[in-house]
């Protein structure tokens, strides 16, 4: 018997990249799809040791109920952490921990979204927030981007045309799939527009330490004098992602309707995983690490690039990220990339098309290529097939 | 400035549960709160070796992401005791692991209520199960209980008069609040009344392993020909809740929408933790720690039943549990919970007040007493405290 299903399931399907990568794991594919970090950068033994000293002190209070605002001491350290990078002053009653910056995404747009009202979205963005926001029944407008950001005479057109804007969506940094990041300027001027139009903004922020020279423009939640920035923020790039531990940043008044819908949602967030990950950062030295692994990034994206210079025929065009883990591959208006990606899973070789990064699925030509997972020799080898295969098509 | 929230979120409120935790934590308070299992009935040292296993077996694998279902091992396990006790046909493409049993609320009321939607629920019930369903703008209508389930003419009658009854929510064995447990009866005749109006039925099912005998009535799934029963399972109560384990299982077609559901709220559940559940499965007998824990439960519930008998007055009154971890106090009607609590609270005691966990909130001479986790000295002064104070009021 076909149950009656909620209107919103109509909007539902399941994610490409997440279909993707049950392909990939069955199969030696050289995958290029999945946003995966590098396997062998997780730094399993520290984590262990952390792990190993949570039993010993807490084990008890860990494993019970606990609150669902997050582990306090993590809070607190996540505060203090973006206020140092930010010049920011928020406090761990600014900060809720969630499974994952996924959930960030999920929670806000339960907190905001009416059926109907309309999300500003970069074009193209991060194809698993439209998953999150449509189980709302939102609707979306996506905003031209250029190499700084959302073009603002856009966005203040869109929001002239309809009063019902409840979100501006924004990944400022290294953003996925393109690697886009926002100039200093273009993320005053945002702020500032949202705030004159009772706008929230999210700052979906998690790639921020993933810059290959480590500098960092200021997070948009520095300029918000209004408090109607969110900032997401996640372990899963800058650790490991099956932790699942992302976190949220939020005025108070925000953050405490967040907290009702996270009870509602699922209690809490796994505490004995919280405390080895605040273990873990008084433990070690983080930076450390990230500065190891940026190297690493580093590396990779320039053998993908160079490989793809070298393979790629002259209509396919990308452009140089400085930091996170995609190459966005423009290819000619013709091909479809959807149609391309049998040919290319027969060679060998997994990507992610790119039109689910569009909310209208309005653009058939583009290519996500994650170079941070796959082992060197394969990225070369793969991005070798790649140009073969354009080769052939893109004439 | 204000956000311009949801319209939902005006329905929601702290869990008065979670807000008493707070209280809770931050004193020495004897409590019957929060429904928490009792600490040191936790399996601390074999959950410890069973992790240390994961680390040395799989550790980079279960550190990257992973599917969205959940660890195929454990699926398979969860189908295959569920099968056992029920004498049924599941198998792991049935099973979705989830953040607990309170996502597995959440995921079933995004894929099936609209705005307006009718949920039944038992008269009182779970109250964050409300919290979740509110979350989809839902309406809910109160059953009226007697000792053997829902009164199945004022299901009936109640189909009659709404066709947007969406589901059913069932909790069936030692239920949160009331300790009821539904007869085999009644879990057959509901169930045919669900299929013959096209109604999922919600068998919410946390402590089905606390009967203190041991003994179970099957599951109303064993019932479901018509794949319109969804049973919600959880370790929270059976190992401990800071693991955040719980699982969905349902017939393919649903379980497809729950799936694309749980990729948009957060990816995926924590494959570490899932990991280190079977294995400690498999390396350990968890009947026989079932069967310890129901001793102590049981012997708990005896002391909390002995002594409210000794020391209540005849005015208030309960139904002796036959499992779980609860005694459903109800006092005189004129008296009023939650204006009794600060009273109780002065004297050192804190409990949860009834009204809550009924929908509308109708009723508010109930009282939800835990006696699973306090410290059994503690558990006879706080119950000898609270009759004192009873003595007092319920003339």
């Amino acid at each position: 018997m076909e149950p009656r299903f909620a209107d919103r399931v109509a909007q539902m399907d399941a994610s490409d990249i997440r279909q993707l990568m049950k392909i990939i794991t069955d199969s030696s594919l050289i995958s290029f799809g999945a946003g995966n970090p590098a396997k062998n950068l997780f730094p399993i033994e520290e984590l262990k040791k952390a792990n190993d000293l949570v039993y010993r002190d807490n084990a008890l209070e860990a494993f019970q109920y606990s609150n669902s605002e997050g582990y306090a001491p993590l809070r607190e350290w996540i505060a203090d952490r973006h206020n140092t990078a930010n010049q920011t002053h928020f406090v761990k009653d600014n900060i809720l921990i969630t499974n994952g910056s996924q959930q960030g995404l999920d929670l806000v747009g339960k907190i905001l979204l009416n059926k109907g009202d309309i999300v500003l979205c970069e074009s193209p963005t991060y194809t698993s927030a439209l998953s999150a926001f449509r189980s709302y029944e939102c609707e979306f407008r996506d905003v031209t981007m250029d190499s700084e950001g959302m073009i603002l005479s856009e966005v203040e057109a869109l929001i002239t045309k309809h009063n019902n804007i409840k979100l501006i969506y924004i990944i400022p940094n290294y953003q996925n799939p393109t690697g886009t990041t926002w100039s200093l300027e273009r993320r005053k001027a945002i702020a500032e527009i949202a705030a004159k139009n009772r706008i929230i903004i999210i700052e979906d922020d998690p790639y921020n330490e993933m810059g290959f020279d480590g500098s960092r423009i200021p997070s948009i939640s520095k300029f918000d004098n209004n408090k109607i920035v969110i900032t997401l923020g996640s372990f899963s790039k800058s650790l490991c992602p099956g932790l699942r531990i992302g976190w949220i940043i939020a005025s108070e008044d925000i953050l405490a309707k967040l907290i009702y819908a996270k009870q509602a949602t699922d209690l809490q967030t796994n505490e004995i995983v919280q405390r080895q990950v605040y273990y873990y950062l008084k433990m070690y030295n983080f930076d450390e690490h990230l500065s190891g692994m940026r190297e690493k990034y580093k590396h990779r994206c320039k053998i993908a690039c160079d490989s793809a210079t070298a393979f790629f025929p002259e209509t396919v065009h990308f452009i140089k990220p400085a930091g996170g883990f995609f190459l966005w591959l423009s290819l000619p208006d013709h091909i479809d990339t959807k149609d391309l990606l049998p040919l290319a899973i027969q060679r060998g070789v997994a990507y992610v098309p790119g039109q689910s990064f569009y909310s209208d699925k309005s653009r058939h030509n583009n290519i996500r290529l994650n170079y941070s997972s796959a082992a060197e020799p394969d990225l070369v080898r793969g991005i070798q097939i790649l140009g073969s295969l354009f080769n052939e098509v893109c004439s």
